[in-house]
């Protein structure tokens, strides 16, 4: 008789912000090991370099006009590969533990007793302040820097009082649609209509492209063709980056 | 006559949280790429198996009870090597845009016509969270995360009142030797002294070590054992690592 199989591994993997040389060494260790690969929303194509021969890839969740794999299935899906033995690479965008439920999803398999490894990854918010040629945190302007998600269905909307109190870099994921509520919010907390803004899409990626403005003028970025997935940036650091800015947005077509 | 020379190139690198294997694809090629190192303090000198032959490399900043070389003499030295038409590879520790005085650095050099690029990298405050086996960011605990310094030269501290009360998960740097005050600050703000807090050393490398614990006990990881350089970490998100962080404390020698 057979002895029980033993679970495959399971790496949760951060996959960067779209560029394939923006992923760690480990992470292109980890991709190269595994069978099976369930990939998530935003990642690159491109990545699928890293793949061994042979090896499945599955793309899971929404992408474009295709149909959505929900969360519980996703999970199931990782999980009965592991429990098959294969080693399975669970790639995400960005880094799994930075609005990636990568907690949630290393938890559930834990809790099934698989293995499970993370691997840190670049987070668009941090490639977004590269693209901008600013630093997140400056000491002359602020003492650190906050990452929120605009909304969240637990718990409606950020406490923007607080966050502008705080003084903090703010980098609003997710926020796309709703621009003009971030805007209005962010006024309503105090905070001065001309700090400086700026709106990155497809940070990190080939497509690349930054919009400038001020808390004010917010919305504008719409006019001008930005779009999801980008990642929103306030804060007095991001007077650093307008003339580069200004000067990538004219060189533009 | 020759004509002026052309400067080089500088790469503003951030090598990750400790880790060799930590620091992504595109950093290992301009590394790998560099004439000159300049290297800061809390780097790991494992790093150095990416420099290419014959480059040099000199280690600039604090270590131990090494001389410290001030930032404007780093700068200096970097201009120079880059005036002299050497490509120059700046290496810092996790992201050179968060914490790492990389926009002030990156900032002269382009004043000085030379051109910089910017390499992302894995800070050590999203690596504690992979030690710790947690998200920073946790759709049943918050909308997202802080990075935070215990104190700047130009602000004092943070404002914890604030910071408290917008929700987020608290990711503290540089704050060991303020643990009593950050406890102070943030109780006084009105977080509960339950809430639970960690303290990773050395986050991502050889030689990295977990506490955990709340914000009533936090100056506990001291007696501990715990010491600079680490980050703190803080909120209901951290309380998903606790049995293993447990684990991992009754293994240690």
């Amino acid at each position: 008789m057979n002895s029980p199989l033993k679970p495959g591994k399971v790496w949760l993997v951060g996959a960067g912000p779209g560029s394939p040389d923006l992923v760690t060494v480990r992470a292109v260790r980890a991709l190269g090991c595994a069978d099976v690969w369930l990939v998530d929303d935003l990642v690159s194509p491109e990545m699928s370099c890293y793949a061994r021969p042979g090896a499945h890839v599955e793309w899971v969740g929404k992408r474009g006009g295709r149909c959505s794999v929900t969360q519980a299935r996703i999970q199931q899906l990782t999980l009965q590969h592991a429990l098959a033995g294969r080693a399975v690479a669970r790639v995400k965008g960005g880094d799994p533990l930075l609005f990636g439920r990568g907690g949630e999803e290393a938890a559930f398999l834990r809790a099934h007793g698989v293995p499970v490894e993370v691997v840190n990854g670049i987070s668009s918010g941090v490639a977004a302040a590269q693209a901008l040629g600013i630093a997140l945190t400056h000491r002359a302007h602020c003492h650190g820097v906050t990452f929120v998600t605009a909304h969240t269905s637990e718990h409606g909307s950020p406490d923007w009082d607080a966050l502008v109190r705080g003084g903090t870099t703010l980098v609003i994921y997710m926020g796309m649609s709703r621009l003009a509520a971030i805007r209005d919010g962010l006024l309503a907390a105090g905070m001065r209509a001309d700090t400086p803004a700026a709106v990155v899409m497809h940070a990190g990626g080939a497509q690349e492209c930054c919009w400038a403005g001020t808390v004010q003028t917010l919305t504008d970025a719409l006019a001008a063709g930005m779009a999801s997935p980008a990642v929103v940036l306030v804060g007095g650091v991001v007077a650093e980056a307008m003339p580069r800015v200004m000067a990538l947005s004219s060189a533009a077509p």
